[in-house]
């Protein structure tokens, strides 16, 4: 009744931004991301009959409020699928997600979560159902089943059974790697869940998004597929700018920009016209993170840690699917 | 054959950010501004039989090439309309709107030109008629005929003769102030008029663009009318960045923004979370336009001032109609 997964987050080329259904987490849009070695979540779920509540302990401190919530919430959602109602978990996580990089850690959260707790009850799941079950933890955490580029399928039935990640290639597919830039700490004034969830109610924009999405993808995956570095790049910048777009066709308006990622936009934009091949993009937060080839590491990192306004900058490269230990 | 005529540039609340005719210069949205007061070009057109051709002077310089095609362009659709063809003119314009304070010179440019040409033919002309002929030179120009607050009509005609300004109240209505924080020079990668035809012709959020502009012109008028200053204000703001976010959903995407425009953009909001009312509004560039009542005037040069990368903050009032000397 004890297992330990590893899951590590991922990174939207494509962004996911606006959900069907909130309560069961199905987007309005495919997406795709591309899986990072760097940054995972390594999690041990014990299911024990002495325990009257499940307890969440994250980097060795006991969680309780919201964050304890939502964990207590997904194993509820394993505990009835697997019929378990009754036993509780002890869950032991590890986050090696740097919160202030900007990363989901939500997103390797729930993927290791999910994986050891089905790992734990002795189930047999293929990776579509564990996928699609990681889903309902958290949205973008469905695709940190598969490394390297995932594409998470939004479906179109009402109960989101064709609604999980499937792999486009692996991590060694292609040596794409993502460099985060970690900006000076400001507050984060709109979360990205009321950020989404406002953009789809109220942006003007929002059908603009949509509409961009089909040619996005068919596109990515075919660079993806040529290792055309220049076209997936593009597109995935192309893609971030949109999606904050729509942000400031919301009512109110707002953005998840400072002038720091603005900075920071200019400086991969300066990085290519010196003839660095680099695209940023740019999740709900004003971290950015630039994406780029091994060639130019050096470059890359140097011009990054040259803004004054950078605190630090985080390497990564392409990262594996969820792996198990005993 | 010879008259005078001083005119102020405007700054659009409501943008005008699109043509449905690039030749006849018709747009598809309407537009509001403001006249103001600080601003202005001052134009002498003297029609001679001695000249072989047009002549034009910008501040005291012989002005060749581009805009000088543009002024003896216009000059011929004024001759053409009053039966002039074969009388030359010598133009005489000084410009007091600093070009660094990224305001619109060709708006009170070709007002005074427009103005100072029919007053020297003695033709006798309506201001519709003049602010129709006055957009032929400069989409925006047509609202500088009037003071205050003016709406530009996009009219439906194919020909555009309901394509012209309209007043819709006086400056002495209201006391509503425009701060200009020039930012250290940058190069303009995208002009705006190359910039609008890319956003009209690639933009994935262009019809969410126009689908904006009726509520908000119906709110901006009632604002205007109550002189309701967060109405008035929010509503030109949310307007301003919407016609940036269709920026970065063109093919390729592109912003007029640079870090130094977040900066101001967040001082701005930074007034408003003390207290100040303070709004921004952008045009196709990177300098950024504060709109203030009187009572807050010190607080938003100060603070606009004391961000390193603003050069100069020039101030305006609410300015009046085109007038002319002999």
């Amino acid at each position: 009744m004890k297992a330990t997964a590893k899951a590590h987050t991922n990174i939207a080329l494509i962004k996911y931004w606006g959900k069907r259904n909130e309560q069961l987490i199905l987007p309005t849009n495919n997406s795709l991301s591309l899986t990072l070695d760097g940054f995972y979540t390594e999690t041990t779920v014990h299911f024990r009959s002495d325990l009257a509540q499940d307890i969440f302990y994250l980097n060795d401190t006991v969680v309780t409020g919201e964050a304890y919530n939502r964990v207590t919430h997904f194993l509820n959602l394993v505990r009835e699928q697997f019929g378990h109602k009754k036993l509780y978990a002890d869950v032991r996580s590890v986050n090696a997600v740097p919160t202030a990089a900007g990363f989901a850690s939500s997103a390797s959260g729930f993927a290791a979560l999910a994986s050891a707790s089905v790992k734990a009850l002795g189930a047999d799941v293929e990776n579509d159902e564990l996928s699609r079950l990681t889903r309902r933890g958290s949205g973008s955490a469905c695709r940190s089943i598969y490394g390297g580029f995932v594409e998470w399928e939004k479906g179109t039935k009402e109960d989101g059974s064709d609604s999980f990640a499937v792999p486009i290639a692996p991590a060694d597919h292609w040596d794409v790697r993502v460099a985060a830039a970690v900006l000076n700490p400001t507050e984060k004034k709109v979360s990205s869940r009321a950020g989404m969830k406002r953009t789809v109610d109220t942006s003007l924009f929002y059908q603009g998004w949509l509409d961009g999405i089909p040619q996005d993808l068919a596109d990515i995956k075919a660079g993806i597929a040529d290792r055309d570095f220049e076209k997936v790049g593009s597109i995935a910048e192309a893609n971030c700018l949109r999606m904050h777009a729509t942000t400031l066709g919301a009512n109110p308006p707002f953005t998840y920009w400072n002038y720091l990622t603005m900075q920071v936009m200019e400086t991969v934009r300066e990085l290519r016209e010196q003839g660095i091949p680099a695209y940023f993009t740019i999740d709900a937060g004003p971290n950015v993170k630039v994406l780029y080839l091994p060639e130019n590491e050096a470059r890359v990192e140097h011009a990054l840690r040259e803004l004054s306004g950078v605190n630090d900058v985080i390497l990564s490269r392409a990262g594996g699917p969820v792996t198990y230990q005993n």
